[in-house]
Formats: C-alpha cells, structure tokens, sequence
C-alpha cells in the first residue's frame, strides 16, 4: 500500500506507460506582414515552430506550449537520436505521459527576438535578422516587441492550422505571459490556463532585475550601441547569461555546483584574482551563450519587463476577463518571480487553482525548479487537462 | 493596560527619557605599521574613529559598534548641528536609549579601504590612500583586507585606550562579521555579541552575489584597471552602488519607492529609453556615490567574499570558540544576508538567542530593515544589555 501511495505520489502512475516522442521536425511559419503592439509594420517575418502528437478531425485537442526567456520551440523530444538532450519538458511531454500525446496535439512556437538567434534548430526574426528594406541586420532599429507580439504571431499560426479553440495553454516564466494574455485576449478561445514559475504582472523591483541582465551587455564598448558585426558577441552576452543563470537559482541549488571561498587562495592575495565561483559561472555561461545574440537578449528583457495582463494599466481587471480553469504552478523556492507574485496573480481568478513545485529531494533549485523538476506535478497537471 | 503592553512592545518605554547626543567629534587613530592577514607590511596606516558617553573608571563600559559595507563609523549623534541626519542607529545609541550612553561608553571605528574615502568625516587607509614608498595612491597595490584586519586595527585602539574587556560588539550586516571575528579571535575579551542582520560565512552565492556588484566597476574602460584619477571616478561605481541599494531592499519596500513601467511610455517604443524605475534608482546611487571611491568598493566586496568566522576552512569549529552572550537579529524579508544564514550560523552556538527584525507597518524593507527598524528591537536589545 505504502509503495502504491508513493508511486502515486511520485507521478510514476502516469509516466508507467510512458514512451518517447518520434524524431521532432522544426517547421518554418511565413507572415507576409505583421503589426508589432508599438504600431510597426514589419514585412518577411518567419518563425519556427513544431509539434507532438496529432491533430484530431475537429481540431480540439491543441495544446499551446509557450517558451521561456532564453528557450525555444523545443518542448520536447529529439530532433536527432544523437541529440545530447531532449526538449525541456520531455519529462511531461510525450506518449503516456502528463501532456500525452496520444490525446492531445502539442504544439510550440519560437518567439520573435529569440536569443538563441544562432542555433541551427531556431527560426525567429528579430534584431539579427536582415531587414528586407535596407539588405543588413535590423540591429535596435528593430521596433520593440511585446508578450503581446508573441501571441499574436502564434494566433496567426493557430489560424492558418484552423485551430480554433485550445484545450490549454501551458508555459513557463516567460511562457507563462504568454499564456496568461492569450486568455485575457481570446478567452473564448481558451479552455485550460497553467501559468508556471509565471506571474501576471512585471513590479518595479522585477524590472530592474531584469534591467541587470541588460547592464552588462550595454556596458560593453565593443557592444557599439548595438552595432556589432554578429559573428562578432560582445563578450557583456555571456556576463549577461552568468546573471540570468544565478538569478533561476536557489542557493541551494547553486551552491552545490559551486564553490565557497576557501583559505589560501588566489583572491586571499590579490585584489585582480577572480572568485572561482565566478570564473565557473561565467564559464558555463560562454558555453551556452555560444548560439545567442545580445541585441536579442535585450528585447527579451524588454519584453519581460513590460509585461503584465493585457498590457494596459489595470492588470487585475484584465485578468477578470479570463474565462479558462487555472491552474497556477510556482516553484516553492523560486527567488525571480517569487510565489508572493503567483499567489497575487491568482487572487485576481478566486477560482483558480495554486500548486507548489518543490526542489527535488528537499534542494531547491528556485525559479529553475519549473523546468527541472515539473514530473513532480505530472499527476496534477494530468488530472488538470483530463477535467 | 493595553496602552501599557503597546507602550512595552514598541519599545517606547526605552525611549521615553531619550535625549540627544552631544555634538560628535571624529578623532584619528595612527599606527605606524600594519600587518595584513595576507601578510603585507602596511606603514603610517590611519583610521577615523568616534565615541559617545563616558568610559568608567575601570574601563569596564565600552560596547564597540562595528559598520556596514557602505557605512563608516558614524553610528549616531551629529557632527554639527547643522547636519542632515544624524548616525545610522541613533535610534537605539544615545542618552536614555537602548544603548544607553548614560551607562555605556559606545565607540566605532571607519574600515580599512572604507568606500567613502573622500568624505571629510571619514579617515580611511586604502587604495585611495597615498602609499609612503611611493608618493602616488596605493590604487589596487593595496593589499586585499579581510574581516580579521578590520578587528585587527580596532583591537590595537581599545589596546592604546586601555580597554581590555567588551561589554558588548554590535554590529549590522559587514560590521556582524566584525563582531563575530572578535568573539572567535578574542573569545575572553567579548562578553557579549548582537549580529544585526547578519551571518557568521559567505556561501558560493552571496560571494557571487557581491561579485555583482564590482562588476560594474571592472566592466567600465574608464576604471582603466584601477588606475583612474581619484578625481574622475568611473561611472560604473554609481551602477555598483545602484545595485548595493536594490540587493539591500525588499520587493516591497522597493515598489513603494519606484515606478512599475505604465502603458504608453517611451519604452514601449524605444529600445534605447531606459526604464523610469532604473534611472531613478541610478540618480539616487549617483547623489549618493559622490564621496565613495571604485577601488575601494572592490576592496569591500573582496573582504566580503572572504568571510566567514575564523577565516579557515571550518567556520563552525571557529564558531564554537565564541564565549560570549549572543544575540541574532536578522531581518525577515532580508534576501541578502537571509535569516536561513543567521539560522545556520545560529545553530552552532545553541545557547545563543534569535530574533528577527520586521518590516515597519507591514511593509518589509529586507536588509535594510536592520538599520532603518532597529527600533523595533530597542527593548530587547536594552534588557540583552542590561543582563
């Protein structure tokens, strides 16, 4: 009985029958023309995006998948079979499993701007991409695009598929702006929310963090106000990415990857010695920074900092006009956007539902908790998109 | 009756016969060498210090206040009369007040390096300093200091003014870290010891945290490695010190005090505009960087990132050294020095005492509540003393 419990417990009734997706194909969505939220025509814009499972007769069992921050399209499964690692949410994306693509049509879509401007497995338009107008990169001459944006080049996806309605729409951080204002702006067409490690609203403090991701990017001379040759990062990218990777974290978490200052190093003696802890952040940060571009990176931070529900000036009344059954997923631990924020979030949809995500193991690995460990609340989420 | 509980709890029956302090006088202490913990000869090394209330006949009354990494030894009381505000805590340090200066004879000492280096009220020996061997300042030829040197130079004062035993060392966030280092190197001299929002080691990300905040500063080509004109202060110390103010705020202090971003303004439409939140931050770090010197804010951060009690390997061993009475007062929404590492420290001196600072009015403004709600704690920290 005690193991039936803990399997139960565990999430492991649902991945029982669980297998892997089949090789995943990255398809490209052409928009001849798109109006960007701060009223600019941008012509030639192109996505990428890609889908598990299959879509039903009626067109019904869509499911809307919305990445995070420096994510892609790349929910789940293996482009390659030699693919080191799947997509970030294989753990509860796939046959059998708490999204089953057995059932359901999942689907993801790369945002514009996407920082990951590089990678041969992403296709998003943005300020690394040529602006047909003039031959050259668009640079910061490209507009400001919103959360908004996102959604409304995904709803004109979801329209050329005839995808009407949606089962759900399910995202993390990031993502989980872009599924909150898919509700607040087509709430008809939306029939199940789950907002994770996500919040309805960006406060001032939130902004100015997200601020200091952009700093080190905008402090580098050899950034050149943004006119770097793109084969050419400034180096303030990986600094940039070293933040955003602490940031997700909880100390927890981070200090074991980490080391502590120890006696009778390098930076007991000179002032010019870096912390070891740094150099490893920052080195890891280089590594995955290696398909970015740091003009991206800063649209993204705009887009994030200003974000809040129907991007008017009364987010709470915007949320009133949600219509789908919520379910809010906040990591315990999460010090970025914090369950104080998920849970004021929530308050505004009395009805809705408010789980925590906590650390494997009793570590915490804050904001990243979402990702990493999201087959805790396999059986949650299962239940959730079955009702 | 509920009036009087109400008068106890906010610690009013303290106050009610506190006065003023006298006009304070900022006084030198000269050694003519100086030895580092990394092992540099230092000569003509000169620090500011003061004092408030009488040293006994016995030179049994003095309580040593030990100050915080952007503060100096200015603990309460006015210079002149004129003054804009009067020391950190002189809330609790004066005539009648928690540490009363009718019974104690209170003192405080500048750091080494100390980051207001061109204040007139502030004597300091540092990389802002002029070396004697050379004629020209030390710039980062100074050599790194640690936690250890700070109690090493107020040591060598209480030696020259005859105090052999502490009634009590206090001290804030860095200056906890004094205090504790005194316990540990000087266990029969302490007989009492009150870390006020802090903890007695640095883990991997806090030292990464405060590695942050001199980042600014290296990133900048105007720091020329250090060697800039003391008079041409690189710009990003006023970043360094932007992000010291929001690190030591709470969310909700934070927003009370910056704009959240509102619809229809320039950062919808520029990607250059800089949010109103971070320009107002950045003009309060300016007004208030005017005094402080770059090298000396990485000197702070490096002896920071050092710490932890005893300075070895084995800060929990060094921790068991410590005689003394003590007294936690963390702050609860404090998400830089947190309670989780006042507990954590606390656990290795079980017999110790732990309280935590809250917010005024419900409105927590995390680390800094150490300083600006320590009033909160007055009758504690009077009765602590007291016994």
């Amino acid at each position: 009985m005690k193991w039936l419990v803990a399997l139960f417990c565990t999430g492991l009734s649902v991945l029982a029958t669980a297998a892997e997706l089949p090789l995943v194909q990255k398809q490209q969505f052409d928009l001849a023309e798109f109006s960007t939220q701060s009223g600019v025509q941008l012509k030639q814009v192109k996505v990428g995006w890609e889908a598990y499972g299959t879509l039903n007769a009626d067109k019904s069992n869509a499911i809307l998948i919305t990445h995070y921050f420096s994510g892609s399209s790349h929910a789940a499964g293996k482009y390659r079979s030699t693919d080191a690692a799947p997509g970030y949410w294989d753990a509860i994306i796939g046959p059998g499993k708490a999204i089953d693509t057995n059932k359901f049509y999942v689907l993801s879509v790369d945002s514009l701007a996407n920082i990951n401007a590089f990678s041969p497995d992403v296709i998003t338009t943005g300020p690394a991409s040529i602006n047909p107008a003039t031959g050259k990169p668009y640079g910061l001459s490209f507009p400001v695009v919103t959360i908004t944006d996102f959604v409304e080049v995904q709803r004109a996806l979801l329209d050329t598929l005839g995808i009407k309605k949606l089962h759900a729409v399910i995202g993390p951080s990031m993502g989980s702006f872009q599924a909150i204002e898919w509700t607040v702006r087509y709430p008809e067409r939306v029939q199940r929310l789950v907002p994770v490690i996500g919040t309805a609203y960006i406060d001032a403090y939130s902004a100015v963090r997200l601020e200091r991701w952009a700093q080190p990017i905008k402090q580098d001379p050899s950034w050149q106000q943004g006119q770097y040759p793109l084969n050419q990062q400034p180096a303030g990218l990986a600094l940039a990415l070293a933040y955003v990777i602490q940031d997700a974290l909880h100390p927890q978490g981070f200090n074991q990857s980490y080391p502590a200052p120890a006696q009778d190093s390098a930076i007991h003696h000179s002032i010019k010695a870096e912390l070891p802890a740094f150099s490893q952040l920052l080195s890891a940060a280089k590594g995955r920074s290696a398909q970015m571009d740091a003009n991206s990176l800063l649209y993204l931070v705009r887009a994030s900092q200003l974000w809040r529900a129907g991007m008017g000036d009364n987010w709470p009344q915007a949320l009133a006009q949600v219509k789908a059954k919520t379910l809010w997923l906040p990591a315990t631990g999460d010090l970025l956007l914090t369950p104080a924020m998920a849970q004021a979030s929530q308050q505004q949809l009395p009805s809705s539902r408010y789980q925590e995500i906590a650390g494997k193991k009793g570590v915490s690995n804050g904001h990243y908790d979402g990702l990493s460990n999201i087959q805790s609340v396999s059986q949650l989420l299962s239940d959730f998109l079955s009702h």
